[in-house]
């Protein structure tokens, strides 16, 4: 393994759900549903399958095919106001990672510099050292999260090139304000950085909280690259569905490297899930009452477990302070909750450079049956 | 951009592609097949998405399916007497592309040396360029396409890292025989260089050639990462599946890459592939007679419109020379021919660092159904 990637193991998420499978553990940790996401879309994926029809089971165009481009587009316009060319604008992508991989691979070189938020999703930092980038970050502190704008504003430099934002935020579930993501803008502006924004979470919003598309600020949309996924939205991880869009010249670019990591991927999926962006409405405001419910179920069971707990306004996680239940290393703990008590979570020090920060914290996901987020609670009553 | 990727565009594959779709040409260009793989693997795909059985709709483990990964390890085993623990030495790609990639980033550094023979495919060498690494070659020519020893040797140094072979190769057709890879073993052994070797054409060979995998010649398994693909070998070119194998190591080190390029991909389409790869040998052995036939086909048109053309051993694609015609420069002619004669091909000199190289060899896919094929060569014959 080449220097750069060494200090990168198996991600927490594989290891993590191995760890469930392996102990039979409740699966509190990798954020995937355990119910699929709806008929009208596995449906059109089987018809794509079972026809072939138009070349569907055959290398899609490398940009991806032409109906998936058209309906983020749509989306995007009709959801936010956004105005995208579906031809040069939007790409299809191998789920959200591949964007980000093909994003930062094309835009950063040695010598650049990389600004996100702390805690980040691994990749980004994986993506930031194979291309040789430095990152800098502005740590968020539970359970506000606020941004220190001298922290934020100290992490920039002449040399950024990209920020790269996450908004609904994942581990924390922090919906950026549009006054914050106005912040970053400015900033961004200032230092003449591209922001790329991992937007999976858009749908995901509770308590009458807004998800605002950071190409939506004044000025923004034409150094904004949005990555959007249907794995999230739609409930089938597994397809690992996703897109890319924004100013011609920077998706074009995002596209020279994405054509050689895997040219193209899951043809019959990105015509199916065209079908869910045009007519997955209501699926999408039912998961997202379901998901409210289960929301609560969860940060009401791990109160009473004994964690400090806080209802996130967006994202399928809610994070957790195992301090009170005198864990002061959520790391350790995680890998023992399985033989604890048969749960598996998530330490939030692994979305951060210093495994000191954020030491205590765990994150659970939400996006499970009711019955199998009732029985983690139940379980980790017996952590006292 | 970064520097070190503004020498690629859009990848000759798409732009030909994209030109048969605009004219309406006969696309003979790029490799995919216009008839798709059996029912018994798109059956098996359809019911995995339909019953989402064992959460076959969610994320897959980072390493693919197990049933995938056994799959690969048995027929690894039953066809070339190749031991591979389906656990620690086998993971699933996002077809033979993220297979390269991952394989590449994970083992080249700056400074380090990557050898090739030329033409080569395309990723190789852009793979090469965002890795940082240089890139060595020792070409082949048209017609025997037969290794010079003394290139050979020359393209190696103490810094050679990798080792990329194709066999059977794209664009000639050629099949290695097992002395030439002997060749290339003994260098890479005495250069203490890792091998990695694109499999993907495995299945498709004529005229009794014998396809050997690299791994199989004597102390190579320990240092060779090979590659295979469904999409080939199937007739399911958009689902991208792939995978890579070797010693645990050299595939947890490409599994560290790969992690963050994709995470996973396509969860039902390597169930259905596992399906395929333990019962689709009847399959498999229409598709080579269908091949043969069509190789005929196309080379024998060929022939008879004017070009120089080859029988190739190997893969669905045959090499011809337009200079009898009077086209010295076929990359010229391929963005012409739609209009000169309706149909579209690939330049071989795309394969090549010297775009003067084989610079009047043109490469024809017949891996489409007979009608297509014979309307191909039949428009052919308007070039003279
Ligand atoms: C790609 S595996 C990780 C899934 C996920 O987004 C998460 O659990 O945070
Ligand atoms: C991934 S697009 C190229 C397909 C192919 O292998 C070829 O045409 O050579």
């Amino acid at each position: 393994l080449v220097p750069r990637m060494r200090r990168f193991g198996t991600t927490i998420f594989a290891e993590m759900s191995q760890l469930a499978t392996r102990t039979g553990a409740v699966n509190l940790g990798q954020g995937f549903p355990d119910t699929d996401g709806p008929a009208l879309i596995k449906d059109a994926a089987e018809r794509a399958i079972a026809t072939g029809d138009g070349g569907a089971n055959q290398y899609p165009p490398g940009r991806g095919v032409p109906a998936l481009r058209e309906a983020v587009a749509e989306h995007q316009r009709t959801r936010y106001g956004l105005e995208l060319d579906a031809e040069t604008q939007v790409i299809a992508t191998v789920g959200a990672t591949e964007a980000i991989a093909a994003s930062v691979l094309a835009l950063c070189a040695p010598g650049d510099e990389v600004v996100t938020f702390e805690p980040y999703y691994d990749s980004y930092t994986a993506m930031f050292a194979l291309a040789g980038a430095e990152h800098r970050t502005c740590t968020l502190r539970a359970p506000t999260y606020a941004i220190d704008e001298d922290e934020l504003r100290a992490a920039f430099s002449p040399r950024t090139r990209v920020v790269l934002l996450n908004t609904p935020h994942n581990p924390t579930g922090k919906v950026f304000t549009r006054a914050e993501l106005q912040l970053v803008a400015d900033l961004a502006r200032e230092f003449d950085a591209v922001v790329v924004t991992d937007e999976v979470y858009e749908h995901l919003t509770f308590d009458g909280a807004e998800h605002v598309p950071m190409a939506s600020l004044p000025g923004m949309a034409e150094r904004t690259l949005t990555i959007g996924s249907a794995g999230k939205s739609f409930s089938l991880t597994g397809w690992k569905v996703g897109w890319l869009s924004g100013p011609a010249e920077l998706v074009q670019a995002a596209l020279t490297v994405k054509q050689y990591l895997t040219f193209s991927g899951g043809g019959p999926f990105q015509l199916a899930v065209a079908e869910g962006l045009r007519h997955g409405g209501d699926f999408l405001a039912e998961l997202r009452t379901d998901l409210d419910r289960r929301r609560h179920l969860l940060v009401d069971g791990l109160r009473s477990a004994g964690f400090e707990a806080w209802l996130p306004q967006g994202t399928y996680f809610a994070v957790a302070d195992a301090a009170p239940l005198g864990w002061t290393d959520a790391t350790e703990l995680c890998w023992k909750l399985p033989e604890l008590c048969g749960v598996v979570a998530i330490p939030v020090s692994a979305f951060h450079d210093d495994p000191a920060a954020n030491a205590s914290l765990l994150r659970f996901a939400f996006c499970k049956d009711d019955a199998v987020v009732t029985e983690g609670v139940e379980r980790l009553q017996r952590l006292r």
